[in-house]
């Protein structure tokens, strides 16, 4: 890409909006250091123009004879900074009014703000970066469990892009063997080399499938595993959720005072994130609004791989209704978009019933699910509103994903946009390799190739537009 | 106060929560270089301990293998540091999972999670900063308009402080004067030097009654003008106040996106805050619960500066009575608080009726403020509805209040504990006084003298107690 020249020096806050002891400020862009020593009085005799790169000044800043606040600053001098352009950091106290008065006087000597993501689209523009380690860059910042932020960390470390280059000389490698052949080819002539290409090309395919299945578990990985509950009205579905959430509070809170913004409904447990979908109860009728609702219930099941159905203890003449009922839409969903099912049963309110009752009504919803071929992976008596049995179903779902732990050394694909340009490249290679059956013209077969290349080229950035990488850095929150 | 040894070291995220990207973290106490060292690993050869202060490194932050976050990381060697101690900061993405990840690190390392505010408390105690100081830093992080800001960064440069301790000389000026004096009290001289006590004590007097009064000024300043809005039930309070906020958005935010967390029912006008007292509507029941209910408004209109009486353009049967009413409670809640109140009358829906029904409206108005001498400052006809005459209020606030700018060198109270110390020194110096008139023996009115000492000392924190201590710190975020 080489170098990225923009002459206006951005500014923004780069540490978060909450209270705090402290907020970061940043400057990027060729007046950087200028600006910031008109404001900036030292405690030491150097000016930031003649300070050490890396080296965190005191001082303060002022607005003429005002002072704004007693800070810290440090500047970074390209190419070793963060966007690889003249770059300061301002250390400043944690009050917003503190944060928006310096801004502004930045602003006065000639910065302005930055938009979202315009330190790391530099960055990238600079060849700091690649377009996926950016992209890491956000997933790291957004990641929440431990598989998420190892997901994003390998990511940004360079390890996928490593792979994709490799990729690309491979097809670069087919290109030139096809191009001799086509030197040669009034000659009429297939070139032993033949055998070293479709090697080559078996091996790509190869490893953009694995890419391409990698999604599956990315995605989950970065998104959580989708959760639905559903059941009649009334079955106690928020009060389960109620106790899971509950459940969560005390397994994430170990560093008392540090989380937060809980995102409500989503729980992590030993270090994967389940999504609870939100679904309205399910019973039978005739108005058409509530019809909607329980419409958009059954795809909102559909999307889910894990589906809970909740059953009501004092209700046993539903039991097969429900479950009749699930056994059909779950069927035509997975038959639709291929999402494979785990099936769970929680028999609520079992706490409201004699064991004999309770008993026998397991026996009965397992021969319902023989019958109606749902097949349940287990099920539960619980109670949910005492939280009765609700950790053995918190530790059957820990169970049932542990195989979806990773390290940082293995690639997996969890942005739709690489998707989509890896489905996009192995479906240019399959016409390849048609093509190469078929006897198609070596210079057509060619051009699927070098379709390849592009479409793994947009994911790093090697080809890109204003466009892509506006949609890519408008995600970025504003200061990355 | 001298130097402070804790074996503890201490870490805590320092940077604000909200999403960003950046977050800081923050270690002090006697390991801090070491435990970091432990975990962190340099680009480039020079480990932490073997780093210059101050000069931040890159590098990143391993548990075993594996990476937790790419991050930069800096040393402060005591006593060149906030708190005076061993220091260092890690500046790492702004993810709330690796910050955590990072803390767990440290703790494991033998760091412990910081106190609210156990930094600037060893700062305290290691003599970096006084008291008053360190009280300063809470505000200057709370203060949200210029005038709260300039307070709290002129008592955190000191000047609060230079101002107590001339006091104290003072005094100690004083009591040796006096100590003179009781050395040769057997020979009953008066010695020429009581001019020179006298004219000392008057000096400290009337510099703590400056103090003092300084505080009705502070007070507003750091926690906003109390004004109520009070009227009958449906007058349209609740949509002034909308209408008011939103006119606030359009003064504060002229940084996009800086500002988020906007603290309910309070405007910024011009650098000063209006708190807004939500008032429940009043009209006669005999409902026990609503009557709770109104005199609590009753109760908060009190409290109030300013007094926004709403009254309804389309009942004007209640003018009268809406009047009479809160003159007498405004008369009674000044007679027991002595809170002067500024009265103001808003005739709501005023385009609902017509320009003569309006005008005819205002003069009665006038004319019951006069009947029952509540004497509002102004009448203004508004429709909060459609902000008709809104800016107009918000124009009358600001003006009402400007006196109230102040700039960086001049010292006013705000604190409710050190207005209690000045208060207390005060008092323990109008006895000095009084007994210097009545010719109370000279060591009984020294005693008085060392109580005053001993109450200013409260302030910077010359004296002081762990209880004391406890009750400051508590008050401040983790990682300050």
């Amino acid at each position: 890409m080489g170098n990225y020249y923009d002459e206006s020096t951005i500014c923004a806050q780069a540490s978060g909006s909450g209270a705090g002891a402290v907020t970061v400020l940043r400057l990027s862009g060729p007046r950087s250091i200028e600006i910031l020593d008109g404001v900036f009085t030292p405690a030491g005799k150097k000016t930031l123009r003649e300070s050490e790169n890396y080296k965190m000044r005191f001082g303060v800043i002022r607005r003429g004879e005002e002072v704004i606040d007693e800070v810290m600053a440090v500047v970074f001098r390209a190419p070793h900074s963060y966007t690889g352009e003249e770059s300061a950091e301002i250390y400043c106290h944690g009050s917003e009014y503190i944060a928006q008065e310096i801004l502004k006087l930045l602003m006065e000597r000639g910065a302005r703000l930055a938009e979202g993501g315009e330190f790391t689209k530099r960055a990238f523009l600079n060849g700091k970066l690649d377009l996926a380690q950016a992209e890491a860059v956000a997933d790291l910042i957004a990641s929440q469990t431990k598989a998420a932020h190892d997901v994003a960390m390998a990511q940004m470390k360079g390890g996928f892009s490593q792979e994709l280059s490799k990729m690309r000389g491979d097809l670069v490698e087919i290109v030139s063997l096809m191009e001799l052949e086509l030197d040669f080819s009034e000659e009429d002539v297939e070139f032993a080399d033949r055998v070293r290409l479709k090697e080559l090309l078996e091996a790509v395919c190869a490893h953009l499938d694995k890419l391409i299945e990698s999604f599956a578990l990315g995605n989950v990985i970065k998104n959580g595993v989708p959760v639905a509950i559903v059941g009649a009205t009334n079955t106690g579905k928020s009060t389960l959720l109620n106790a899971l959430l509950g459940e969560e509070k005390a397994i994430v809170s170990d560093i008392a005072g540090t989380t937060r913004d809980v995102i409500e409904d989503t729980i992590n447990i030993n270090g994967v994130t389940f999504r609870f979908i939100d679904t309205a109860g399910i019973r039978n009728t005739t108005e058409t609004i509530e019809m909607i609702g329980i419409e958009r219930t059954w795809w909102k099941m559909a999307q889910a791989s894990v589906v809970m159905l909740m059953l009501d203890a004092q209700r046993p003449d539903t039991f097969e209704q429900n479950i009749a009922n699930l056994s059909e839409r779950v069927s035509a969903a997975v038959a639709e978009n291929g999402i494979e099912k785990q099936v769970v049963v929680l028999l609520n309110k079992a706490d409201l019933v004699s064991d004999e009752e309770r008993d026998g009504y397991l026996s009965q919803i397992a021969e319902y699910g023989r019958k109606y071929d749902l097949s349940p992976a287990r099920i539960f008596p619980i109670s949910a509103k005492v939280r009765l049995g609700v950790d053995e179903v918190v530790s059957y779902l820990a169970l049932s994903r542990k195989s979806m732990k990773t390290d940082q050394n293995s690639t997996l694909v969890t942005n739709l946009r690489h998707l989509e340009a890896l489905r996009s490249a192995r479906e240019a290679l399959t016409r390849v390799w048609d093509g190469l059956s078929d006897s198609i013209p070596t210079d057509l077969v060619a051009q699927d190739i070098r379709e390849a290349i592009y479409h793994i080229g947009t994911i790093t950035g090697e080809v890109s537009t204003d466009e892509v990488l506006g949609v890519i850095f408008g995600r970025f929150c504003i200061g990355k």
